[in-house]
């Protein structure tokens, strides 16, 4: 099926392919990308972005002995297919499956384990002085997006790489997109580098930018004054990074595998870190994807030929982050101090329609989140009442600024942390399941999670009109609960909200674990064992008036989560009862191991790690 | 005794006197900080180089209408003392006293609470965009250090800064230092700039520049391209800002209050972000400090003559910091895979030897926790032993990069967590009260606390030479703990050490801990009770054995940390204890409160927070 990619066996093969195929192995890897994720989803754009950038890099380096790092890691699909994966890549972020992300462990030429944003510079570096002390001579590469650069903590690693004596190169491959448009400074500028002439024509470049100068005279310094930009076009192509201390090549065709070849081939032989420029195409080779490259960002499964979802959502069904999008708008139309703030993630965090209508008090400040947080603190001091929605494995990045810039002056910042929990495909770079641990660990903030659709709005509304201080809702990926939808108490700062009452079994339920204890209630009362369902709402802090109230009715009492066991709200509420002159009772914890969990679908991974409603029926039964 | 200086009552009283008086108003300011700092200890350095600039300021300035936010906010005592803060100068960093950071609550002209460096940029433009949003008109204005200027966020701010379309003031103070000498790139950037002509003589300057060009002529492209660094000559001062979209001013002497109060205000009509780059010297009008800028960046209490230390070291007497470095020292001598990291603190974290020693091995990366922990990832995914070096405060913005670059791939990256516990007169922002809570929650992280200053020896040859995998150590600030030198069992992995065998009540305590585990051991003993102390050495995985093995034989259990009560060791414990089936025991927790901490005496703070002997036993006795 695919003739010169199947010759590809495995690392370095590609070499063997004369340079006259290399079109069409360029179209047989785009096709293969295109089948399997139609089929698997993932994300595809970018990676019909890299086709030819990873071809030129892979006909440059040796592996495994050089190393190839991938920002963020989830366009290093054709990497994967060109490493020997080609069989197995049907299986693709499958439970099981390959990885969507590189994984050391999977395959010995995935250099590092990447997943979260701006790391990959810091990874180059640490590698290439490895290279020094050990005596090794292997070639370092990164590649990072035009998005991730706006990263801290990708300036960070530049700022240090002029330490560096020896060779690395950074491949900044630059579609001037993450996953939506990309914005700041950082973005303008490359733009700018972009359309700058290549540069193969550096010489003449320079020269057309001379010519255009004034001749030296009396008026000279007055004409430049009055039009600056023509001094600043006089700047080499890069001086960004050449005041780094970083060379600069570019920009370069990053279709142009050829091109890409020789300029690589460059930059491998200085002794020094070197940043080459490469333009590049999101979605590159498929119309569709060219056309709408945040739709196939990451994708569902979807018809080929037409990029419909292969499954639609039913009428009425809804994603809890598009629940959240539509209540934070119709929050904000009545009170005009709320904003949003956002990391390079404008649809994903259901913000879109925000933007569109409030677009003053919208803010999008980039790959960025520890920059996102201390903004909102500050946007708080000074009179507004900030919403930041990051996802919970990004929000880590944030931990310092949520508890210094926000939480030690108790500033009124809402956080809407969507994707806490299990995440499915994504796997262990993405799992949201440390968030309650990190985000209890903070003083003053509170932290409640919604048990259906309606209650994540109840919440918001109480976070944001009735509430002062900082406070994070969580919520998880995907389809938002519609059931319970009669009880909807009224929230009340740090109370639960009573489901059912009976005695036996107390069943202590946070978020999206209500749901399953609903399943647990309805089951253990087919069995004719009663139990009160309790949903908790606060994690932090947890309503210890229904525990001390209810534990002497019950014999057992049931913690349920979709977090780590260490530091959620399992470990918290068994210590209180420890702590407390309660009567011994069997508490079962229903949480996460404290592990990394792989990729999968969700549901696959919570009846691995028995967070599902028969083993949780088990073990009731097994303490009864 | 102040003649100037006493006139100034309150904030803004500075515009009220007249230009000659500057010079007396500056030294009487320095004099103030001397004769105080050389009291209370504090950050002397830093704040005797911003005299002239925060005089400046505050000429410029409407408080508290207007807001000044101070990065890092050690450098804020001028400031303090000209908004009303003189009379109780005295009590700086005293328990009940003044903060040495900037705080909301202490006075209203602080508009910002800070402590970590490299926010205030993200400040001020959260305030900027909410004086937008809610329609005022005020001044905002962020000062940010060379050194501070190097962490990542600094940068995310600067480039969402270029959406701003209104005013925001950035005063970079530019002292050529961090705590210690700046390294990287940035730092080598502004030291060019710093040379560069003052900016009153931008004409001139640009005007020498291309007098200095070659006629445009047939050759100039070669000759350009020979003497690359004339062509970056042409480039006009602060191009690396102005790419961001940020406008540059400057370089404007610091030690001149004219020329930067005229700087400022040209800065402050623009309806754009400015920044303005002032020159000053640490420790400038004190020759002590300014020979010795890093001694005297925070100090103790010295003699204002001599510069000598008030409270001399007793003989023999050494802090963690110093076993660790020279422990350090003494491994990386057998061992060459040892490398060492640390963000921008050699000095303060121990390492000054180790990176005259084996500078090779020495990577001090600049204020950028986050890149010093993804670097020492790769490092170790590239062969070498890397130990990682940072405050427990400063840590918290790397969690991210733990879990995600160090724990995810299981990296055997050794984390050296200083100033573990309550550190004292810096207060809120930098107690190092969350690690054991934000640490454990991290997957396949390992974290030990050694009990004395041989256990912290042997722990960290543990470490690197018999663990492999990811491990903190964490140690407080300060004295190192001398006693119980006899008990030196060897380090188990997950294994504690009994140091006294009896019954009634079993001491779990967790490092420093154990220190005061001792002194309660031995009261008990005096009043006929005899308890079982247990030092954990590991905060996880924590010793179930021991508990398993020895809880049947006790009657309380009490577990010790110098942590946040929440996703502390105490809580796991408990909870660990609920979940299995022992007899039910009566569980005391002492750990600190869960809520940010004072300044103050560490032993003031032990004793108000219950965490002192004295308590301790209250509460036993009360329990038995």
């Amino acid at each position: 099926m695919y003739r010169v990619l199947e010759s590809i066996k495995k690392a370095n093969d590609i070499k063997k392919i004369p340079a006259h195929e290399y079109r069409e192995l360029a179209r047989e890897i785009r096709a293969c990308l295109i089948n399997t994720v139609s089929k698997t989803g993932g994300h595809l754009a970018s990676n019909l972005g890299v086709v030819e950038l990873t071809m030129a890099l892979h006909l440059c380096m040796n592996f495994p002995e050089d190393k190839l790092i991938w920002d963020v890691g989830h366009q290093s699909y054709v990497h994967k297919i060109l490493t020997g994966r080609l069989n197995d890549f049907s299986t693709l972020r499958q439970y099981e499956g390959l990885s969507g992300f590189p994984m050391m462990s999977e395959n010995e030429n995935d250099a590092f384990d990447t997943g979260h944003a701006s790391t990959s510079i810091s990874v180059a570096l640490g590698y290439a002085f490895a290279r020094q002390l050990t005596g090794e001579n292997n070639k370092v590469c990164a590649v990072i997006g035009d998005g991730a650069m706006s990263g801290g903590m990708a300036f960070e690693a530049l700022n240090n790489a002029a330490a560096l004596k020896s060779n690395m190169v950074i491949v900044l491959n630059d579609n001037e997109m993450s996953i939506s448009k990309n914005v700041g400074g950082m973005s303008k500028y490359l733009t700018k580098l972009r359309t700058a002439s290549q540069y193969q024509n550096f010489k003449n470049s320079v020269e057309d930018v001379l010519k255009k100068m004034p001749l030296i005279g009396e008026n000279v310094v007055d004409k430049v004054k009055r039009s600056k930009s023509s001094l600043k076009q006089l700047v080499i192509p890069g001086m960004f990074f050449e005041e780094m201390g970083i060379t600069y090549i570019g920009p370069v065709d990053g279709h142009n595998v050829t091109e890409m070849v020789s300029a690589f081939n460059d930059a491998m032989k200085l002794n020094e870190p070197v940043l080459v420029h490469v333009k590049t195409v999101k979605g590159k080779g498929y119309r569709l994807a060219e056309d709408n490259p945040s739709f196939f960002h990451g994708v569902d499964p979807f018809n080929k030929r037409t990029g419909e979802l292969k499954k639609k959502n039913e009428p009425g069904v809804c994603s809890y982050t598009s629940v959240f999008g539509e209540s934070l708008c119709r929050l904000a139309e009545k009170n005009d101090r709320i904003a949003a703030v956002c990391a390079a993630m404008p649809l994903g965090t259901g913000l879109n329609d925000f933007a569109r209508l409030y677009p003053a008090r919208f803010f999008d400040v980039g790959i960025a989140e520890e920059h996102a947080v201390t903004f909102a603190g500050a946007l708080s001091a000074g009179g507004m009442i900030p919403v930041v929605a990051i996802y919970s494995t990004f929000l880590q990045r944030a931990y310092d600024q949520i508890l210094h810039d926000v939480c030690v002056s108790r500033q009124h910042v809402v956080f809407a942390v969507d994707r806490g929990g299990l995440v499915g495909s994504d796997g262990r770079t993405h799992q949201g399941i440390y968030d309650l641990s990190y985000l209890s660990s903070i003083p003053e903030l509170t932290v409640m999670c919604p048990k259906n659709k309606f209650e994540l709005d109840s919440m918001l509304d109480f976070a944001v009109n009735e509430y002062d201080g900082p406070v994070a809702i969580r919520y998880p990926r995907g389809r938002a609960y519609e059931g319970l939808a009669d009880y909807n108490a009224d929230i009340e700062y740090g109370k639960s909200e009573i489901i059912h009452k009976g005695s036996r079994v107390l069943i202590l339920a946070l978020g999206s674990m209500t749901e399953t204890g609903e399943e647990v209630y309805n089951r253990l009362l087919e069995e004719g064992i009663t139990s009160t369902l309790v949903n908790m709402r606060f994690a932090k802090p947890f309503d210890k008036d229904i525990i001390d109230s209810s534990i002497d009715d019950h014999d057992i009492i049931v913690t349920m989560e979709e977090n780590s066991v260490t530091g959620g709200v399992s470990e918290r509420i068994a210590a209180y009862i420890q702590w407390t002159g309660n009567e011994k009772k069997t508490c079962i914890p229903v949480s996460l191991p404290d592990m990394f969990i792989e990729h999968g679908n969700v549901n696959q991974l919570k009846d691995k790690y028995a967070i599902n409603t028969d083993s949780i029926i088990d073990k009731i039964r097994r303490a009864l």
